[in-house]
């Protein structure tokens, strides 16, 4: 008999450049109010379903710690352990980071653009280190293994995430704990990716929904015993498609 | 040649339970509006100063993590490694937990209500298991070592409180890392007793004002190079003065 492994995962709400409908990716942009709110609502479907997180593990981008904060605040669990790590942090959007998404389709085309937002291992061009999108020189990277991106596709994602998954949330989950993962759009669908075994073109059609919690139960190898339940799951639907939408006018 | 050897202490602000006049002690109340404002204060000395913080301990009270957590977003170092404990907790304060000040003062007359607030080794009565201002079946603190306090004293916050300190805080600090530690009233004032080697007597004396950062620069040995310095001594002044007039109407 083994403890119960539950694992939460929460992609971060809206942010500041949502609305000007940005790409972001590394760029450290903030929620905004409708973020914060999506934050706070996603705490409290933890508290009204009794789901209480044991420990948290968030990314290095501020959008996704402060949605832990204010989730954790809302649920009364501001107490618990936390570890953070850059291999949580959103896929890397390369040259594409700071253009507008509307602008990038129109001048790229449709065919172009879906590529390098769903394809699974077609990274956008990479950013230069003069940018100021970059992260070359953010001090909050200097401590990473190996070089800070330039450009990431989805594998590159779940290649610089999986070691993390192994080597700090599975010994949680081990240990009988419930894990709150708080994260972004593509660092989550490579996790939902993994944990499902959703195959290389398959994903491209997942699109995760923000702010509502998507709960796994998971056996004794760490393999969920079912499909990932979302908390709202009809918010989440309204969202998935939300995403999908994203990039058109 | 070591490297320099920073520490920042920073008190929570107002609570809803300062403006009800209770004792809080290890109850968990948040913040109210002016206690997120002293906070955000707080994070923007710390930036405007350009001491930045590279790593974070808290208490496990919603109050100090909810200081930290606005204080580090206004820092912009949302980011930094985190970690907590209950050793950091404020004092707890037994059977006057829930309390209020004045009643307090009335009931038991000026002497014994110093006694109690300001002596060094003299607890307060026990509080009472069933009460609901206890902490002894609280989740939060089921891994602590020992027994959950039922009432401390000062010198039993320290007794506490070094242990944490030389195991968790001095590494950092050896390691050449600016620390910031948000916690309570009593276990800062602990932690100056320890660092500036005030006597028993004397610390009676000491009000540390809430939300504005006191800093210290360490040497080889952990001690401080010179007195500890405020960020804003002219609101630091006029806080310790509104700690040291507390309890009377």
């Amino acid at each position: 008999m083994t403890a119960k492994r539950t694992l939460i995962l929460l992609r971060h709400g809206r942010s500041e450049w949502n609305e000007l409908n940005l790409f972001t990716g590394w760029v450290d942009v903030r929620l905004n109010e409708q973020g914060r709110n999506e934050a706070r609502r996603g705490g409290e479907l933890l508290a009204e379903a009794g789901i209480l997180p044991d420990v948290l593990h968030t990314s290095l981008l501020s959008r996704a710690i402060q949605t832990a904060n204010i989730a954790l605040d809302a649920a009364d669990r501001l107490w618990i352990p936390v570890t953070r790590s850059w291999r949580l942090n959103e896929r890397h959007y390369g040259a594409l980071q700071g253009k507008d998404k509307a602008q990038t389709l129109e001048e790229f085309g449709p065919e172009q653009f879906q590529l390098w937002r769903r394809s699974f291992d077609v990274p956008p061009p990479l950013l230069d280190d003069d940018s100021e999108f970059s992260q070359v020189n953010d001090v909050r990277y200097a401590g990473i293994d190996g070089e800070v991106p330039r450009t990431e596709s989805l594998k590159l994602v779940i290649d610089r995430l999986l070691p993390y998954w192994d080597s700090a949330i599975v010994p949680d989950l081990e240990a009988g704990k419930t894990v709150l993962v708080t994260a972004h759009g593509n660092s989550l669908r490579g996790l939902v990716k993994h944990l499902e075994g959703i195959s290389d073109e398959d994903i491209a059609e997942l699109n995760i929904p923000t702010g509502i919690p998507l709960v796994y139960e998971l056996d004794e190898n760490n393999v969920p015993t079912g499909p990932g339940r979302y908390l709202d799951p009809e918010a989440a639907a309204a969202g998935a498609a939300a995403v999908a939408a994203q990039g058109k006018k």
